[in-house]
C-alpha cells in the first residue's frame, strides 16, 4: 500500500491535527480524509483523542462531565495531566504506527490552545512527522445546531441538546483559533471558515509538499458542516452485450433494459423524490447509460468521460469464456489481483480510481445527484462511500435493474437501500475462479459477493 | 481536446481574471495556467489586456506613458473609454473563442478596481462564462524589485528601474484589493499573499466546481514571485537493454552507461554546480536510474514510482522489430496517435502525464532538482516546460548521455542547454513509420525530431 504515484518517501510522514470547537465537523473531516487516502492507496490511521480520554477516565467518568472550563485551566494540574496523557498515549501509538507504516496519521481532538499546538508541533517534529493543522471555524448557529442534532441521533450517550450547548460554551472559554497573522503564521494549516454573514473561505498557509496540498485541497471540497445527503447510484439497464455475455462495447439497451429506464422515475417517486427537486443525472458518454437516463424528469443530464466503463482493451467485446480460452494466464492473474490487473490495452480498477478522482471531488461538493454508470465504475464509487478495501472492491456484487440509495451522514457509516425494479435481467457477476456468470437476476448470498447482498 | 476526465460540460467555461499591481507575477501565473491546462489536455487561451491596449493606442503611445493615476480616475472619460475598450475587445475575442472552444480563458490585466471587477463579472455571467479571480498581493519590496529587474531584462522597451517604480506608484493610487469580507465575498477567487513579515497565505473563496479548484490548487503551488530557477534533467545512462535494442525492462547500466553516471558530477561542476548547493536528485524506482544517480555528491536521492518508464505492457522486453512483426496493426496505430496509444497491458503517454501531475506540482514548489528518468517520461516533462503540444511530445528526441539544463524564467520561454558527456551510446530514437533506431549517439536534424535537436 505504501508505494503509489503521489509520493516519494520524503513527503511522508504527515500528521493531520484537527482544531476546533465541538460540533464543527472535525470527526467527519477525519473520517473523510481516511476514506479518501485509503481509496487512493495511501495509508491512513485516525487517532481519536476522545477515545483515549474515555479509556483513561473509565466509562463511568464521561469526558463531558469532566471537561468544563476549568479542565483547560493551566492551574488545574489534575485536568492538565489527564488532557496531556490522552494526547501522550495517542502520540505514542502514532509513533509505533509510523515505525511499520508510511502514510498519514490524523489526530482527531479539539487542540484548542496555541500552547497545546506548539507542544504537539515540537513533539511531532522531533520524530520527523510533519504536522498539518486543519481548523474548522464556524459561528453560524444554524449549522452548529444542525450538527448537534445529528450528534444526538447517532451518539450512544443519549445526551440532550442543552448538554452539548453547555459543553461547547465551556470549550469556547479556552478556545484560541489558529493565529494566522502572528505566532502560528509559520505552521502548515488550512483554516476553514463558515460564518453567519455568508462568508465561506479557506485560508491556506505554508504548504510544504504535494501530499499536504492534496489533503488540504480535498478537505476544502467537503461539505463538512452539512454533510447529510442522498446520492443515487445505478448501473445502466440491461444491454444487448449483457444478454450476449460480452463485456465492454457500446451497445444499446435490451428491451428489458429499456423497461428499467422507463421505471426509474417511478422508483424515485416511490422513494419520495419530488419533481420540484432539482436533481441532476451524471452518466458516462456511452450509449447504454444515456439510454437509461432518457426518461428522467430532470433538468440536467451531464455525461462524464470519467464515468465510462473500465476499458477491457483487447478483451472488449469478448465473453469471459472467450477470454479464459484465449488468455488463460491473464484470466488467472486477474482473479488473483483484480484491483491491479490491467487488461491488455485497457485499464485496471486502479486506473479507474485515478480517473474517478475529479468525479468524487465534485460529488463531495454536490447534492441531488443520480449517477448512472457501469459495473466496475460503480464498484469503485461504492467502495469509496462504504470504506471497502480496494482489494475487495472489484468483487462487490452490484446487480442490474436496481437503484441504490446512499444516505451520507455526518457520524457513522452511510446507509444503503437497494430498490429493485423487479424487471428480470441477466447477472453479470463473475465468480472468482470461474468464467461463468449467473443466469438470472436473483443474487444469492455467498462469501465472495456478500458485500452488497448483505444489504439486500 | 475538449474531452477529458476532468470535466463534464457543465464545468466549462471558465474565465480566470488576474488581479494585481504590476510586477506581481500575473503574466507568469497566466502563462503557467495555460501550460498546465494544455498539458492535461484542457483548452486554454490567454487574453492579454496590455496587448489590446497597445494595439488600440498604436505603438507610439506606450501604455506606460498613458497610464498614470489619472488613467483610472472615473472622471477621466477618455482614459476610461480606452481602458474599457481594451477589455471590451478582449471580451469580444473571448466570446468568439468560446463559440468554437470549450475550456478556460485567462484575462491577463490588472483589473484593479472593484467597480471594474463587478462589470467584468456581470458581463461574463451574461454569456454563461464563470469568472474566477486570481489576485497576487505582495508588499515585499525585495521580491517586487527582483521582478522589476527580470522585466527589464526581458522587455523590448529597455525601460529602467525608476520607470517601473513610478508606474507601480500610479497603479497603487487606484488599486483596490479583493474585498474578501464584504462586497466581493461571493466571488470565486484565490487571493495569494506574500508579505514582508513572512506571511505566505492563500485565501480561497466560494469555489464552485472541481475544475476551478484544480486551477486554484495549481496556482497555489507556484513560486510565482521567485520563479527563476534551474532544473536539471537526464535520462539514465545507456542500459544493457538499450544496447540490445529492447524496450522497457529493468536492466542494469552498460559499461558506457556507468561511465556516464561517473561523469555527471563533473558535468555539473563545469556548469558551476557547487557541492555546497543542496541539490536533490529524483529518480524512478528502476535499477538503471538508481545506478545513474549513484555517484552524485548530493545529500538526497529520492525515488518516485511516478517517474518510472512508460509501461510497455506485453511489448516490454521486445525490440521495435519484434513488436512490428508480432503486432503490425498496433505498431501502425501507435505511430498514428502516439500520445493516446496504450500498449497492450501497458500505458499511453496520456497515462504517463496523468501520473506525472504530482511530480510536476512538487517540481513547481522546489528548486535545485536533478531528475534522472526515462525517455518517455522525460518527453512529458520536457513538453510541459517547453509548451510542446501533446501530439508532438512523444516525438521529441532526447539523446542518451546528455544533461539538460532548463532555465525557468519569469517572462518568456525556458532556456535549454544540452550538455553532452561525449560518451558514445546507442540511439533509442525510433523514426515514425519505421522500426529501426539510430546506430549511434549523433542526432541529425530532421523534421520528426527537430524539437530538441534544434537546440543541439
Amino acid at each position: 500500500m505504501s508505494s503509489n504515484n503521489y509520493t516519494n518517501k520524503k513527503n511522508l510522514n504527515i500528521c493531520v491535527i484537527l482544531v476546533g470547537l465541538p460540533c464543527r465537523g472535525k470527526t467527519f473531516i477525519s473520517n473523510k480524509i481516511k476514506t479518501y487516502l485509503t481509496w487512493v492507496m495511501i495509508n491512513c490511521k485516525i487517532f481519536n483523542i476522545g477515545d483515549y480520554r474515555r479509556k483513561q477516565l473509565g466509562n463511568v467518568l464521561d469526558e463531558f462531565i469532566n471537561v468544563d472550563s476549568d479542565f483547560y485551566n493551566a492551574e488545574n494540574v489534575e485536568a492538565l495531566k489527564i488532557r496531556l496523557n490522552s494526547y501522550e498515549q495517542a502520540l505514542d501509538d502514532m509513533t509505533k504506527w509510523f515505525q511499520t507504516n508510511e502514510g498519514v496519521a490524523v489526530l482527531d481532538g479539539t487542540s484548542s490552545t496555541r500552547e497545546h499546538r506548539k507542544w504537539l508541533l515540537e513533539r511531532l517534529r522531533k520524530q520527523h512527522i510533519e504536522p498539518v493543522f486543519v481548523e474548522s471555524y464556524c459561528d453560524d448557529q444554524e449549522l452548529i445546531n444542525l450538527n448537534i442534532q445529528e450528534l444526538i441521533k447517532s451518539s450512544p450517550d443519549k445526551k440532550d441538546f442543552n448538554f452539548y450547548e453547555e459543553k461547547i460554551k465551556n470549550y469556547i472559554k479556552v478556545y484560541e483559533s489558529l493565529n494566522q497573522f502572528e505566532d502560528e503564521k509559520d505552521y502548515t494549516f488550512v483554516k476553514l471558515m463558515k460564518m453567519s454573514n455568508g462568508l465561506e473561505q479557506a485560508v491556506i498557509n505554508k504548504v510544504q509538499s504535494y501530499l499536504e496540498s492534496k489533503i488540504l485541497f480535498y478537505v476544502m471540497n467537503l461539505n463538512y458542516l452539512k454533510p447529510s445527503k442522498v446520492i443515487w447510484l445505478s448501473r445502466h439497464g440491461e444491454s444487448v452485450y449483457n444478454v450476449e455475455k460480452k463485456i465492454g462495447g457500446d451497445s444499446r439497451l435490451s428491451e428489458r433494459g429499456l423497461l428499467y429506464a422507463r421505471k426509474i422515475p417511478k422508483l424515485l417517486k416511490e422513494q419520495g423524490f419530488d419533481e420540484e427537486n432539482q436533481m441532476t443525472a451524471w452518466t458516462s458518454t456511452l450509449v447504454r447509460t444515456n439510454e437509461t437516463a432518457q426518461y428522467l424528469p430532470f433538468q440536467q443530464v451531464l455525461p462524464w468521460r470519467a464515468l465510462n466503463e473500465l476499458d477491457a482493451g483487447l478483451c472488449d467485446g469478448m465473453t469471459y469464456e472467450e477470454i479464459e480460452e484465449k488468455y488463460p494466464e491473464d484470466f488467472k492473474e486477474r482473479d488473483d489481483n483484480k484491483f491491479e490487473y490491467r487488461y491488455k490495452g485497457g485499464e485496471s480498477y486502479k486506473d479507474v480510481v485515478l480517473r474517478l478522482e475529479p468525479v468524487m471531488m465534485e460529488l463531495e461538493r454536490q447534492s441531488n445527484i443520480l449517477i448512472i454508470t457501469h459495473q466496475a465504475v460503480l464498484r469503485c464509487i461504492y467502495a469509496y462511500f462504504m470504506n471497502i478495501p480496494q482489494d475487495q472492491s472489484p468483487w462487490v456484487a452490484i446487480p442490474l435493474h436496481t437503484l441504490i440509495k446512499l444516505e451520507v451522514r455526518p457520524y457513522g457509516a452511510c446507509k444503503v437501500t437497494l430498490i429493485k425494479a423487479n424487471i428480470p435481467a441477466v447477472s453479470t457477476y463473475k465468480e472468482k475462479g470461474t468464467s461463468s456468470v449467473g443466469e438470472n437476476s436473483d443474487i444469492t448470498n455467498n462469501s465472495s459477493r456478500n458485500l452488497l447482498t448483505d444489504s439486500l
